[in-house]
């Protein structure tokens, strides 16, 4: 196994831009999300005011590059970027090179690949890892805080657990405050204003048997991103999904 | 008693200027802290780095003078305030007419009145309580994480415990992380830059047995008014010492 160190490297010379689950195991991951400085005080009250979908690990002030959770450079250390404009994709990249301003302010939030693991390593059965498929995600009813022009519905990721399995699997999550914590909601879908659970808006559904699993509801990061692009930013820059900053801090 | 509405109406009318050390008691008090929207960022950023000195309860973003854990007028509904013009106290006032500005930013903190309650209840003796004092404070040399110009050294409060009640004490304050949480230093004063335990910077000191009693530290909300005032901004308000905004949520 690379170390985060070398492995960002590898990043860095853009010689990798796969996904980085599962990558350099025990070591905490971070969603990204990078704007303008005069949205930064609405965001970081956005995301005090949120702190489950947005758990903020560390903040880069306008002119800083480098976080204080990794000896990195955060223009270039992630394996891909997405680059919005107007609350509108504009592209992807490899590198921010081209992009970067002198006001921007960079949020590190927590993400679930630090739980999920914590439960893997406790025998909770995870089908989405089993069945290699990105966690499905889905729109809520669930209104978040409301800060400055960020508003909106929270995301939430589904992971169908074991009956057997819930208590321990609440029990795990909700020792990680930073990674999202204890599931928001468990049970029926239609509470929490999910019509369909077999056709999530984000990431891939897993079929499951309804007498064995129940569903189990966690906030999501892209919660933030969803919200940030309601504001229509004339420019918001974000990891790609599944393309975090791999951190030197031990999960 | 009164409840918390009917005590801030008799704030908000003049009729009263005392502390509110023991007023409405089981409700949440605040500390406030006031500045104009340019240090608005910077500020929640040194509270998100240093949430022991600085736990964030509330905050009113520019425009808004009515809090969301009290229905109350930040401008007149506590008893006592200080203007602070360039880092220097300018004047305390009965309420805010003629200095609110539009682009103010209030932040609202937990203050330690809501674990010392907990602590008496749990017949735990708090000697500057039992002695009619204020609780001594002082300068030490931990530095807080910094955030744009916010920086400096924490301010703690002491109370001398008994020995025999030091493990409950720590067990209670670590149950109010909205309240300075638990204790950052037990012990030795020197250790935290604390040369003379008799001289307070802030605060009165009563004598103890070193036999009997553990002198023990904690985060203090003075802290952020303490590192908010170095950045000499233009206008800073707070409330006068002892003179919290009484909210209407249960502690």
């Amino acid at each position: 196994m690379q170390t985060p160190h070398a492995q960002r490297q590898i990043y860095r010379e853009n010689l990798d831009s796969a996904t980085t689950s599962g990558v350099c195991d025990g070591y905490l991951q971070a969603n990204m999300i990078t704007l303008p400085s005069r949205y930064a005080f609405d965001f970081l009250l956005f995301c005090q005011r949120n702190p489950k979908p947005c758990p903020v690990v560390d903040v880069l002030e306008a002119g800083q590059v480098n976080p204080s959770i990794a000896d990195a450079d955060i223009r270039t250390d992630l394996p891909k970027y997405r680059i919005y404009k107007d609350g509108i994709l504009e592209q992807e990249a490899l590198d921010l090179k081209g992009y970067w301003q002198d006001d921007f302010v960079t949020f590190l939030l927590g993400c679930s690949f630090t739980f999920e693991r914590a439960l893997v390593e406790a025998g909770v059965s995870l089908l989405h890892q089993e069945m290699d498929k990105v966690v499905p995600m889905y729109q809520t009813n669930i209104a978040c805080e409301r800060a400055g022009g960020f508003e909106g519905e929270m995301v939430v990721s589904m992971r169908a657990i074991r009956k057997e399995e819930l208590d321990e699997t609440i029990a795990i999550t909700s020792q990680f405050p930073l990674a999202h914590g204890a599931p928001i909601h468990i049970g029926d879908p239609a509470e929490i204003g999910i019509q369909n659970i077999n056709h999530p808006d984000y990431g891939e559904f897993t079929p499951f048997d309804n007498e064995e699993r129940i569903p189990v509801f966690w906030a999501c990061g892209v919660t933030p991103q969803f919200v940030g692009l309601k504001v229509k930013p004339e420019i918001m820059i974000t990891h790609a999904p599944g393309h975090m900053l791999i951190t030197d801090q031990k999960e």
